[in-house]
């Protein structure tokens, strides 16, 4: 069955606040920035708006309802705070899509704001409440694996990463081609935190993470906002930018997609195996249709794994695949074109929507894919994630 | 713009486990047993299901990749954890009409479950983390209220309770009387945990909660777990129940829905005023086609409140609507047929979900409200909520 949503959801706006490694305001100010930039962008006014979404950690954000009335949006059908992170970049996009196709909406506004560099650290090791010492408390499974230094998504990243080298023959310089290939793009790209261009030399010299991930392996934690608008398509028609429909959308991650490891069924594939046909499928495209894709980032590994799963190549292929240039902007398929998580910032995934929104407008700059018509972005956290199809 | 999940969406499937003061089981076990439950009533198996939805206070549920890796759903296309409380169990129904309708899934699971007497509290004051010292520690605006008491939701429904008896007259035996008709409907479920009547005297001689509210003014908290899976109408035609259509939902809470009593504009009235029009032109019908309200009955005084906020009667009317009968299983507009939060018990407002698909099944028994064919359901938290309209 086709997706109804496909000619009937547009993104019609976007705003961005600064990216940084230090905000000096709170979060509840990128926000508000970042949404009333998106508004503007469209060409409206808060009272135009009348859903909201956002997603968080629990605490780490502000919730819906107060950004619904600090922007005083009188006239809201719908509002939702999503408990969750990576995938939700995708995820909020799809519901938004929905809630305009299904006519509870007109105009939903999708934001993510956080201070990830000088608030809530995730790059921090796991979860767990800080107890009466001082000392970190873990509690479910992370209490076995905690107290071992092994908590955190760098540490799961590293255990695939591994297990892909060892199967599949990957290596240190490909992954090292993945963040020099975003490095350049964010070269191009004012909105970037990281823009000096990195070396092989560069990567290889950088410090362990969390073996074999490095520190330029890593995606960066930085502090900003980033909002999207998601318009029913009738009324996108008529707006200040060309409308980016949304086409597809899927979240999912298989039988075993719960957060522990034990669970996996196999280290070296992520969800986009799970969820790639159903995604495909509604779009009414194939993957050879997709003229650029803004993959979740978090790690040069994810990168290299779920082009493999998403099936731009072949299983194992990743590596090579992104070691002959297929991944640069002037590649068969341009990957992380404004920088990505790695080199541009960490705002969640939601700022690789929105570049993607960029290139579908043909307004991405030094840096626009030429010809771009049909965009993928992901979004990831454990063995689950999500994607989206967007087009022109 | 008429809802077109109006004719897409069906309620096929409900599931519950007892209802207690003590489970005895872990959340986890009580969200798998509601959902087996669910999925068995529809007479699915988990393989059919392909979207999974919950909410939560972070912390106090299993997340739902946990609850899809468990049943071993292996077709997911979508899942989300939503934060949240009593709007949601509306939300997570509307969520899933949307997903259906728009081709995403097939058959959405929604559940919630909580351990709400032995594990989590709501009614304990705030939100505060434990500190060093054992002390409650509160932030943001609690930190203002907490100290003196005022935390909670019962704090929060008394001063607005004490304001709609200073302007319209209500009285505590109004207040009474809808504790008293939902103990009446209790009675004949045998799902319940309050089945003895309650009479006048009992109510007003129960203590002091936040006055003027008493005991009996406040909802229960209990163990348990409630699903139900929503399902493509044209999947539910020929499934075992008659379908239950999801013909309208709205979530928001006008200008100033923020958490903070501050910036009420009027303590007198609730979130229904903002969202009944969108709500009723979406579904197409009007508060006079609606054959009985599950409304969000976490206290009496809010069910008065809303009953006015919906337009079943004139604002300041809602006591005497109550006193007149109105909201009986034989008046005009039965409430709570299976007893609500108030007396069945407390599953974060799914139980009265699943109640209003019982009652349009025509399978509501000793309590079946005769002839129901339209049926409002509400949600709600502080002062923002949420409805859907069920059909037959």
């Amino acid at each position: 069955m086709a997706s109804p949503t496909k000619d009937q959801a547009a993104i019609t706006g976007v705003g961005y606040t600064r990216i940084s490694r230090s905000s000096g305001v709170s979060v509840a100010a990128l926000a508000y920035e970042a949404c009333t930039n998106a508004i503007r962008d469209a060409g409206l006014s808060s009272q135009d708006v009348d859903g909201i979404l956002s997603y968080s950690w629990a605490g780490d954000s502000i919730p819906v309802r107060e950004v619904q009335t600090g922007l005083g949006m009188r006239q809201s059908q719908w509002h939702e705070d999503i408990l969750g992170g990576g995938p939700q970049c995708c995820s909020i996009i799809g519901q938004a899509a929905m809630a305009v196709a299904s006519g509870l909406c007109k105009h939903v506004l999708c934001y993510r704001a956080l201070n990830g560099r000088t608030g809530l650290r995730m790059g921090r090791l796991g979860t767990g409440a800080v107890g009466r010492q001082g000392a970190r408390v873990y509690a479910g499974r992370d209490q076995w694996t905690a107290p071992f230094g092994f908590a955190g998504p760098p540490q799961r990243n590293a255990m695939m990463t591994r297990k892909h080298m060892a199967r599949y023959g990957t290596t240190h310089e490909q992954l090292g081609q993945v963040a020099m290939t975003l490095r350049d793009n964010a070269v191009k790209n004012e909105r970037a935190v990281m823009r000096t261009p990195l070396t092989m030399e560069d990567y290889l010299n950088s410090r362990w993470i969390a073996e074999p991930l490095r520190l330029f392996d890593c995606c960066q934690e930085t502090d900003g906002g980033c909002a999207v608008i998601v318009s029913r398509a009738d009324q996108a028609k008529d707006m200040l930018h060309p409308p980016v429909y949304v086409i597809a959308f899927a979240q999912g991650g298989g039988p075993a997609m719960s957060g522990g490891m034990d669970k996996y069924d196999d280290f070296t594939a992520m969800f986009p195996k799970y969820i790639a046909p159903g995604l495909f499928n509604r779009g009414g495209v194939t993957v050879d249709d997709v003229d650029f894709a803004e993959i979740y980032d978090a790690f040069t590994f994810a990168v290299i794994c779920q082009l493999e799963d998403f099936g731009f190549c072949q299983k194992g292929e990743g590596g090579p695949f992104v070691a002959e240039g297929n991944i640069a902007l002037t590649g068969k398929l341009p990957v992380g074109t404004h920088g990505g998580l790695l080199s541009e910032g960490y705002i969640h995934g939601m700022n690789n929507v929105a570049e993607a929104v960029g290139q579908l407008r043909g307004a991405a700059g030094a840096r626009q894919v030429r010809g771009a018509r049909i965009g993928l972005v992901s979004g990831f956290a454990s063995n689950m994630g999500s994607a989206l199809l967007l087009s022109t």
